[in-house]
Parts: C-alpha cells; structure tokens; sequence
C-alpha cells in the first residue's frame, strides 16, 4: 500500500467522540482502526517499518492504548517488546519518571533491567497530544543508559504542541506521525 | 514447534516475583517474555491457533496485560481486535458489567456496536487467577448477543479455582490455558 493510501485508509478508521473524556474535547477514537484486520494490518506494517528502518533493538509500548500498537509491532519486527507502565503496576526493580499533567502529575514506570548501554529504542503510542507521557519515557531510557533512535504515533495533535515539548528530550532522534491532525 | 517445546520456551520466561503486589503473593512476570522475541512469536502462533480453530470472528483482550497479547494475534490471525476496557475509558455508548474482588468490586466496559449477533468471540488474557474479570466479560459478549467460542490464556493458576467460577458463563465453550501452573 502506498503511504497515501494507507493514510486515507487509518484516517478513515479513526472516528471523532464529542465530550470525551470532558465536555468540550473532541476524542479521537482508534477502536474502528482495531476492529477492522485490514487497516490494523497496515497500521502495523507502517509502525515496523519504522522501527527496521531506524535499526530498533527494543520497542517500547506506552500503557494502555500503546499497548495495542506496539505488541503487534515487536512480533512482526521480530524486536522485543518493553512496557512502561503507570506507577505501581510492574513487579520487579523500576526506574520512575514523574510528569506534569494539566491538573497535578503522574508517573511512570520501567523495569531497570530491560534496557540497558547499547539498546537502540523506538517509543509507539497511538496518540501525540501534549507530549508529557512520551517526554518522560525518552527519559526513562536515557537514564537507563540506552539510546533513543525514534518516537513513531498513530496521530499527532498538532494543535497541542506536544513536537515542540518533546524535541530537547529527542536530542535528534526522529519523530514521526503517520497522520496529523 | 511442538506443544510441548512452546511450553518450556513460555514457561523459562515467566519469572517469580515475591510480595507483588502484596506481601505473601508471588507474582508471575511475563515481561522476560515479551521481551523477547521467539518467545513471544510462539506465544502469538499457539493463542492464533486456538483462535482460528474455533472460528473466532472477534477477539477480545482485557485490559491492560491481555491488550498485549491479544493484539498480536488479531493481527496475526486477521481478526477484528476488541478492547474490553476498565470503566470510564472508552468514549463511546458502552455495555457496563460490575463484578466482585477480593475486597470490593471493580467493573469493566466494551463498546456496544463492537460486538454483535452472529460475531463468534474468543476473550484472550495472560493469566487465568479467580476469573472474575474473564467471567464478566463473558456476560459482556452475552449481552451484546454475540457467542462465546473460547477463552484462551497463558497461564492458569489452578489453586485459585477460576476455571470452577467460569464453567457456568463459559456454557460448554472451551477454556484452553497455555501453562497450567
């Protein structure tokens, strides 16, 4: 599929929900996108392809929606798969990163022995708003002494300039949104 | 692979966490696995195949853990992929179903137009513990009008009787566990 078509074909798929998750947001609901095997497929593939291309040793998936993308990407890629998770959920050793929401903070997390000096690693989320989550993920891996190549989403909301928030924490490294909005 | 050799693969990397998430609970971490990518190929092909041996026209994973396996295998399969999701995070008209913890009650949702009379629906999760989110989804798939063709997990811990709590919402339909432990 070539790049437009595979753009018409995700957009197509994403649907607007009015008042979500509060009166006056418009959300952007993905779960067309996933409920239809033809456009996951193609989403998946666009994902990977990313990751090949920017030669990924691990592939990390942001709780929850990035979930869902990214776990199908590391089996197609054949990468391993790393979750960062809200604070409290993963078992083992952590490191922790706390991040400014628009009401207090939040926090996330990564098991310390899951990336380590020499790992190469693209962050997936579905969607790029503000750009707090993925901020303190690219912080988590620097801190775990791994080297960020790449941040690929679904859709990046351009309005809430969440690419400019993120470009110090990128250092250089790519980041790439197969449709924005 | 043979059976038998899956489960080894699968079952070297699980690991054992003491005191998670509470002390006197080991808690067992499936993120050696996802991390690597052989295992986690095997794990999709086996819940694949129990997918597409029962004719599962939609899979279901529940939130968060089983989004991660679940994906790869609608994806994998060529299968409508659905979220079941804890309350208050889909943005859409939902199905609502309320269930009992431990200590007290939790609740979780699916998209009502995601699932509909004629869909045959597979539920996926990474563990089968007392089965009360797997047995509300169940209800979920019920309501909705749809079948339940199978729920398919990678591990069954068989001391917490949850395959006893489901057989009732399961109906006759087949509950296969990768790894029983």
């Amino acid at each position: 599929m070539t790049v437009n078509a595979t753009q018409e074909l995700l957009l197509s798929r994403i649907r607007d929900v009015a008042d979500h998750p509060k009166p006056g947001v418009v959300f952007k609901d993905i779960t067309p996108l996933l409920a239809d095997p033809v456009a996951f497929t193609a989403l998946t593939d666009a994902l990977s392809e990313f990751c090949v291309r920017h030669g990924a040793t691990k592939i990390i998936g942001l709780e929850a929606r990035g979930f869902i993308l990214a776990a199908p990407v590391a089996v197609r890629a054949g990468i391993g798969f790393i979750p960062v998770r809200k604070a409290g959920k993963l078992p083992g050793a952590t490191l922790s990163q706390a991040y400014e929401l628009e009401y207090g903070s939040a926090e996330i997390e990564v098991h310390a022995e899951d990336l380590s000096a020499g790992d190469r690693v693209v962050v997936i989320d579905d969607v790029l708003a503000t750009g707090g989550t993925a901020e303190a993920s690219l912080e988590l891996i620097r801190r775990a002494g791994a080297d960020v190549v790449g941040v690929v989403v679904l859709m990046e909301l351009g309005f809430l300039g969440g690419r400019a928030r993120l470009e110090p924490a990128l250092a250089g490294a790519p980041l790439e949104a197969l449709i924005t909005l």
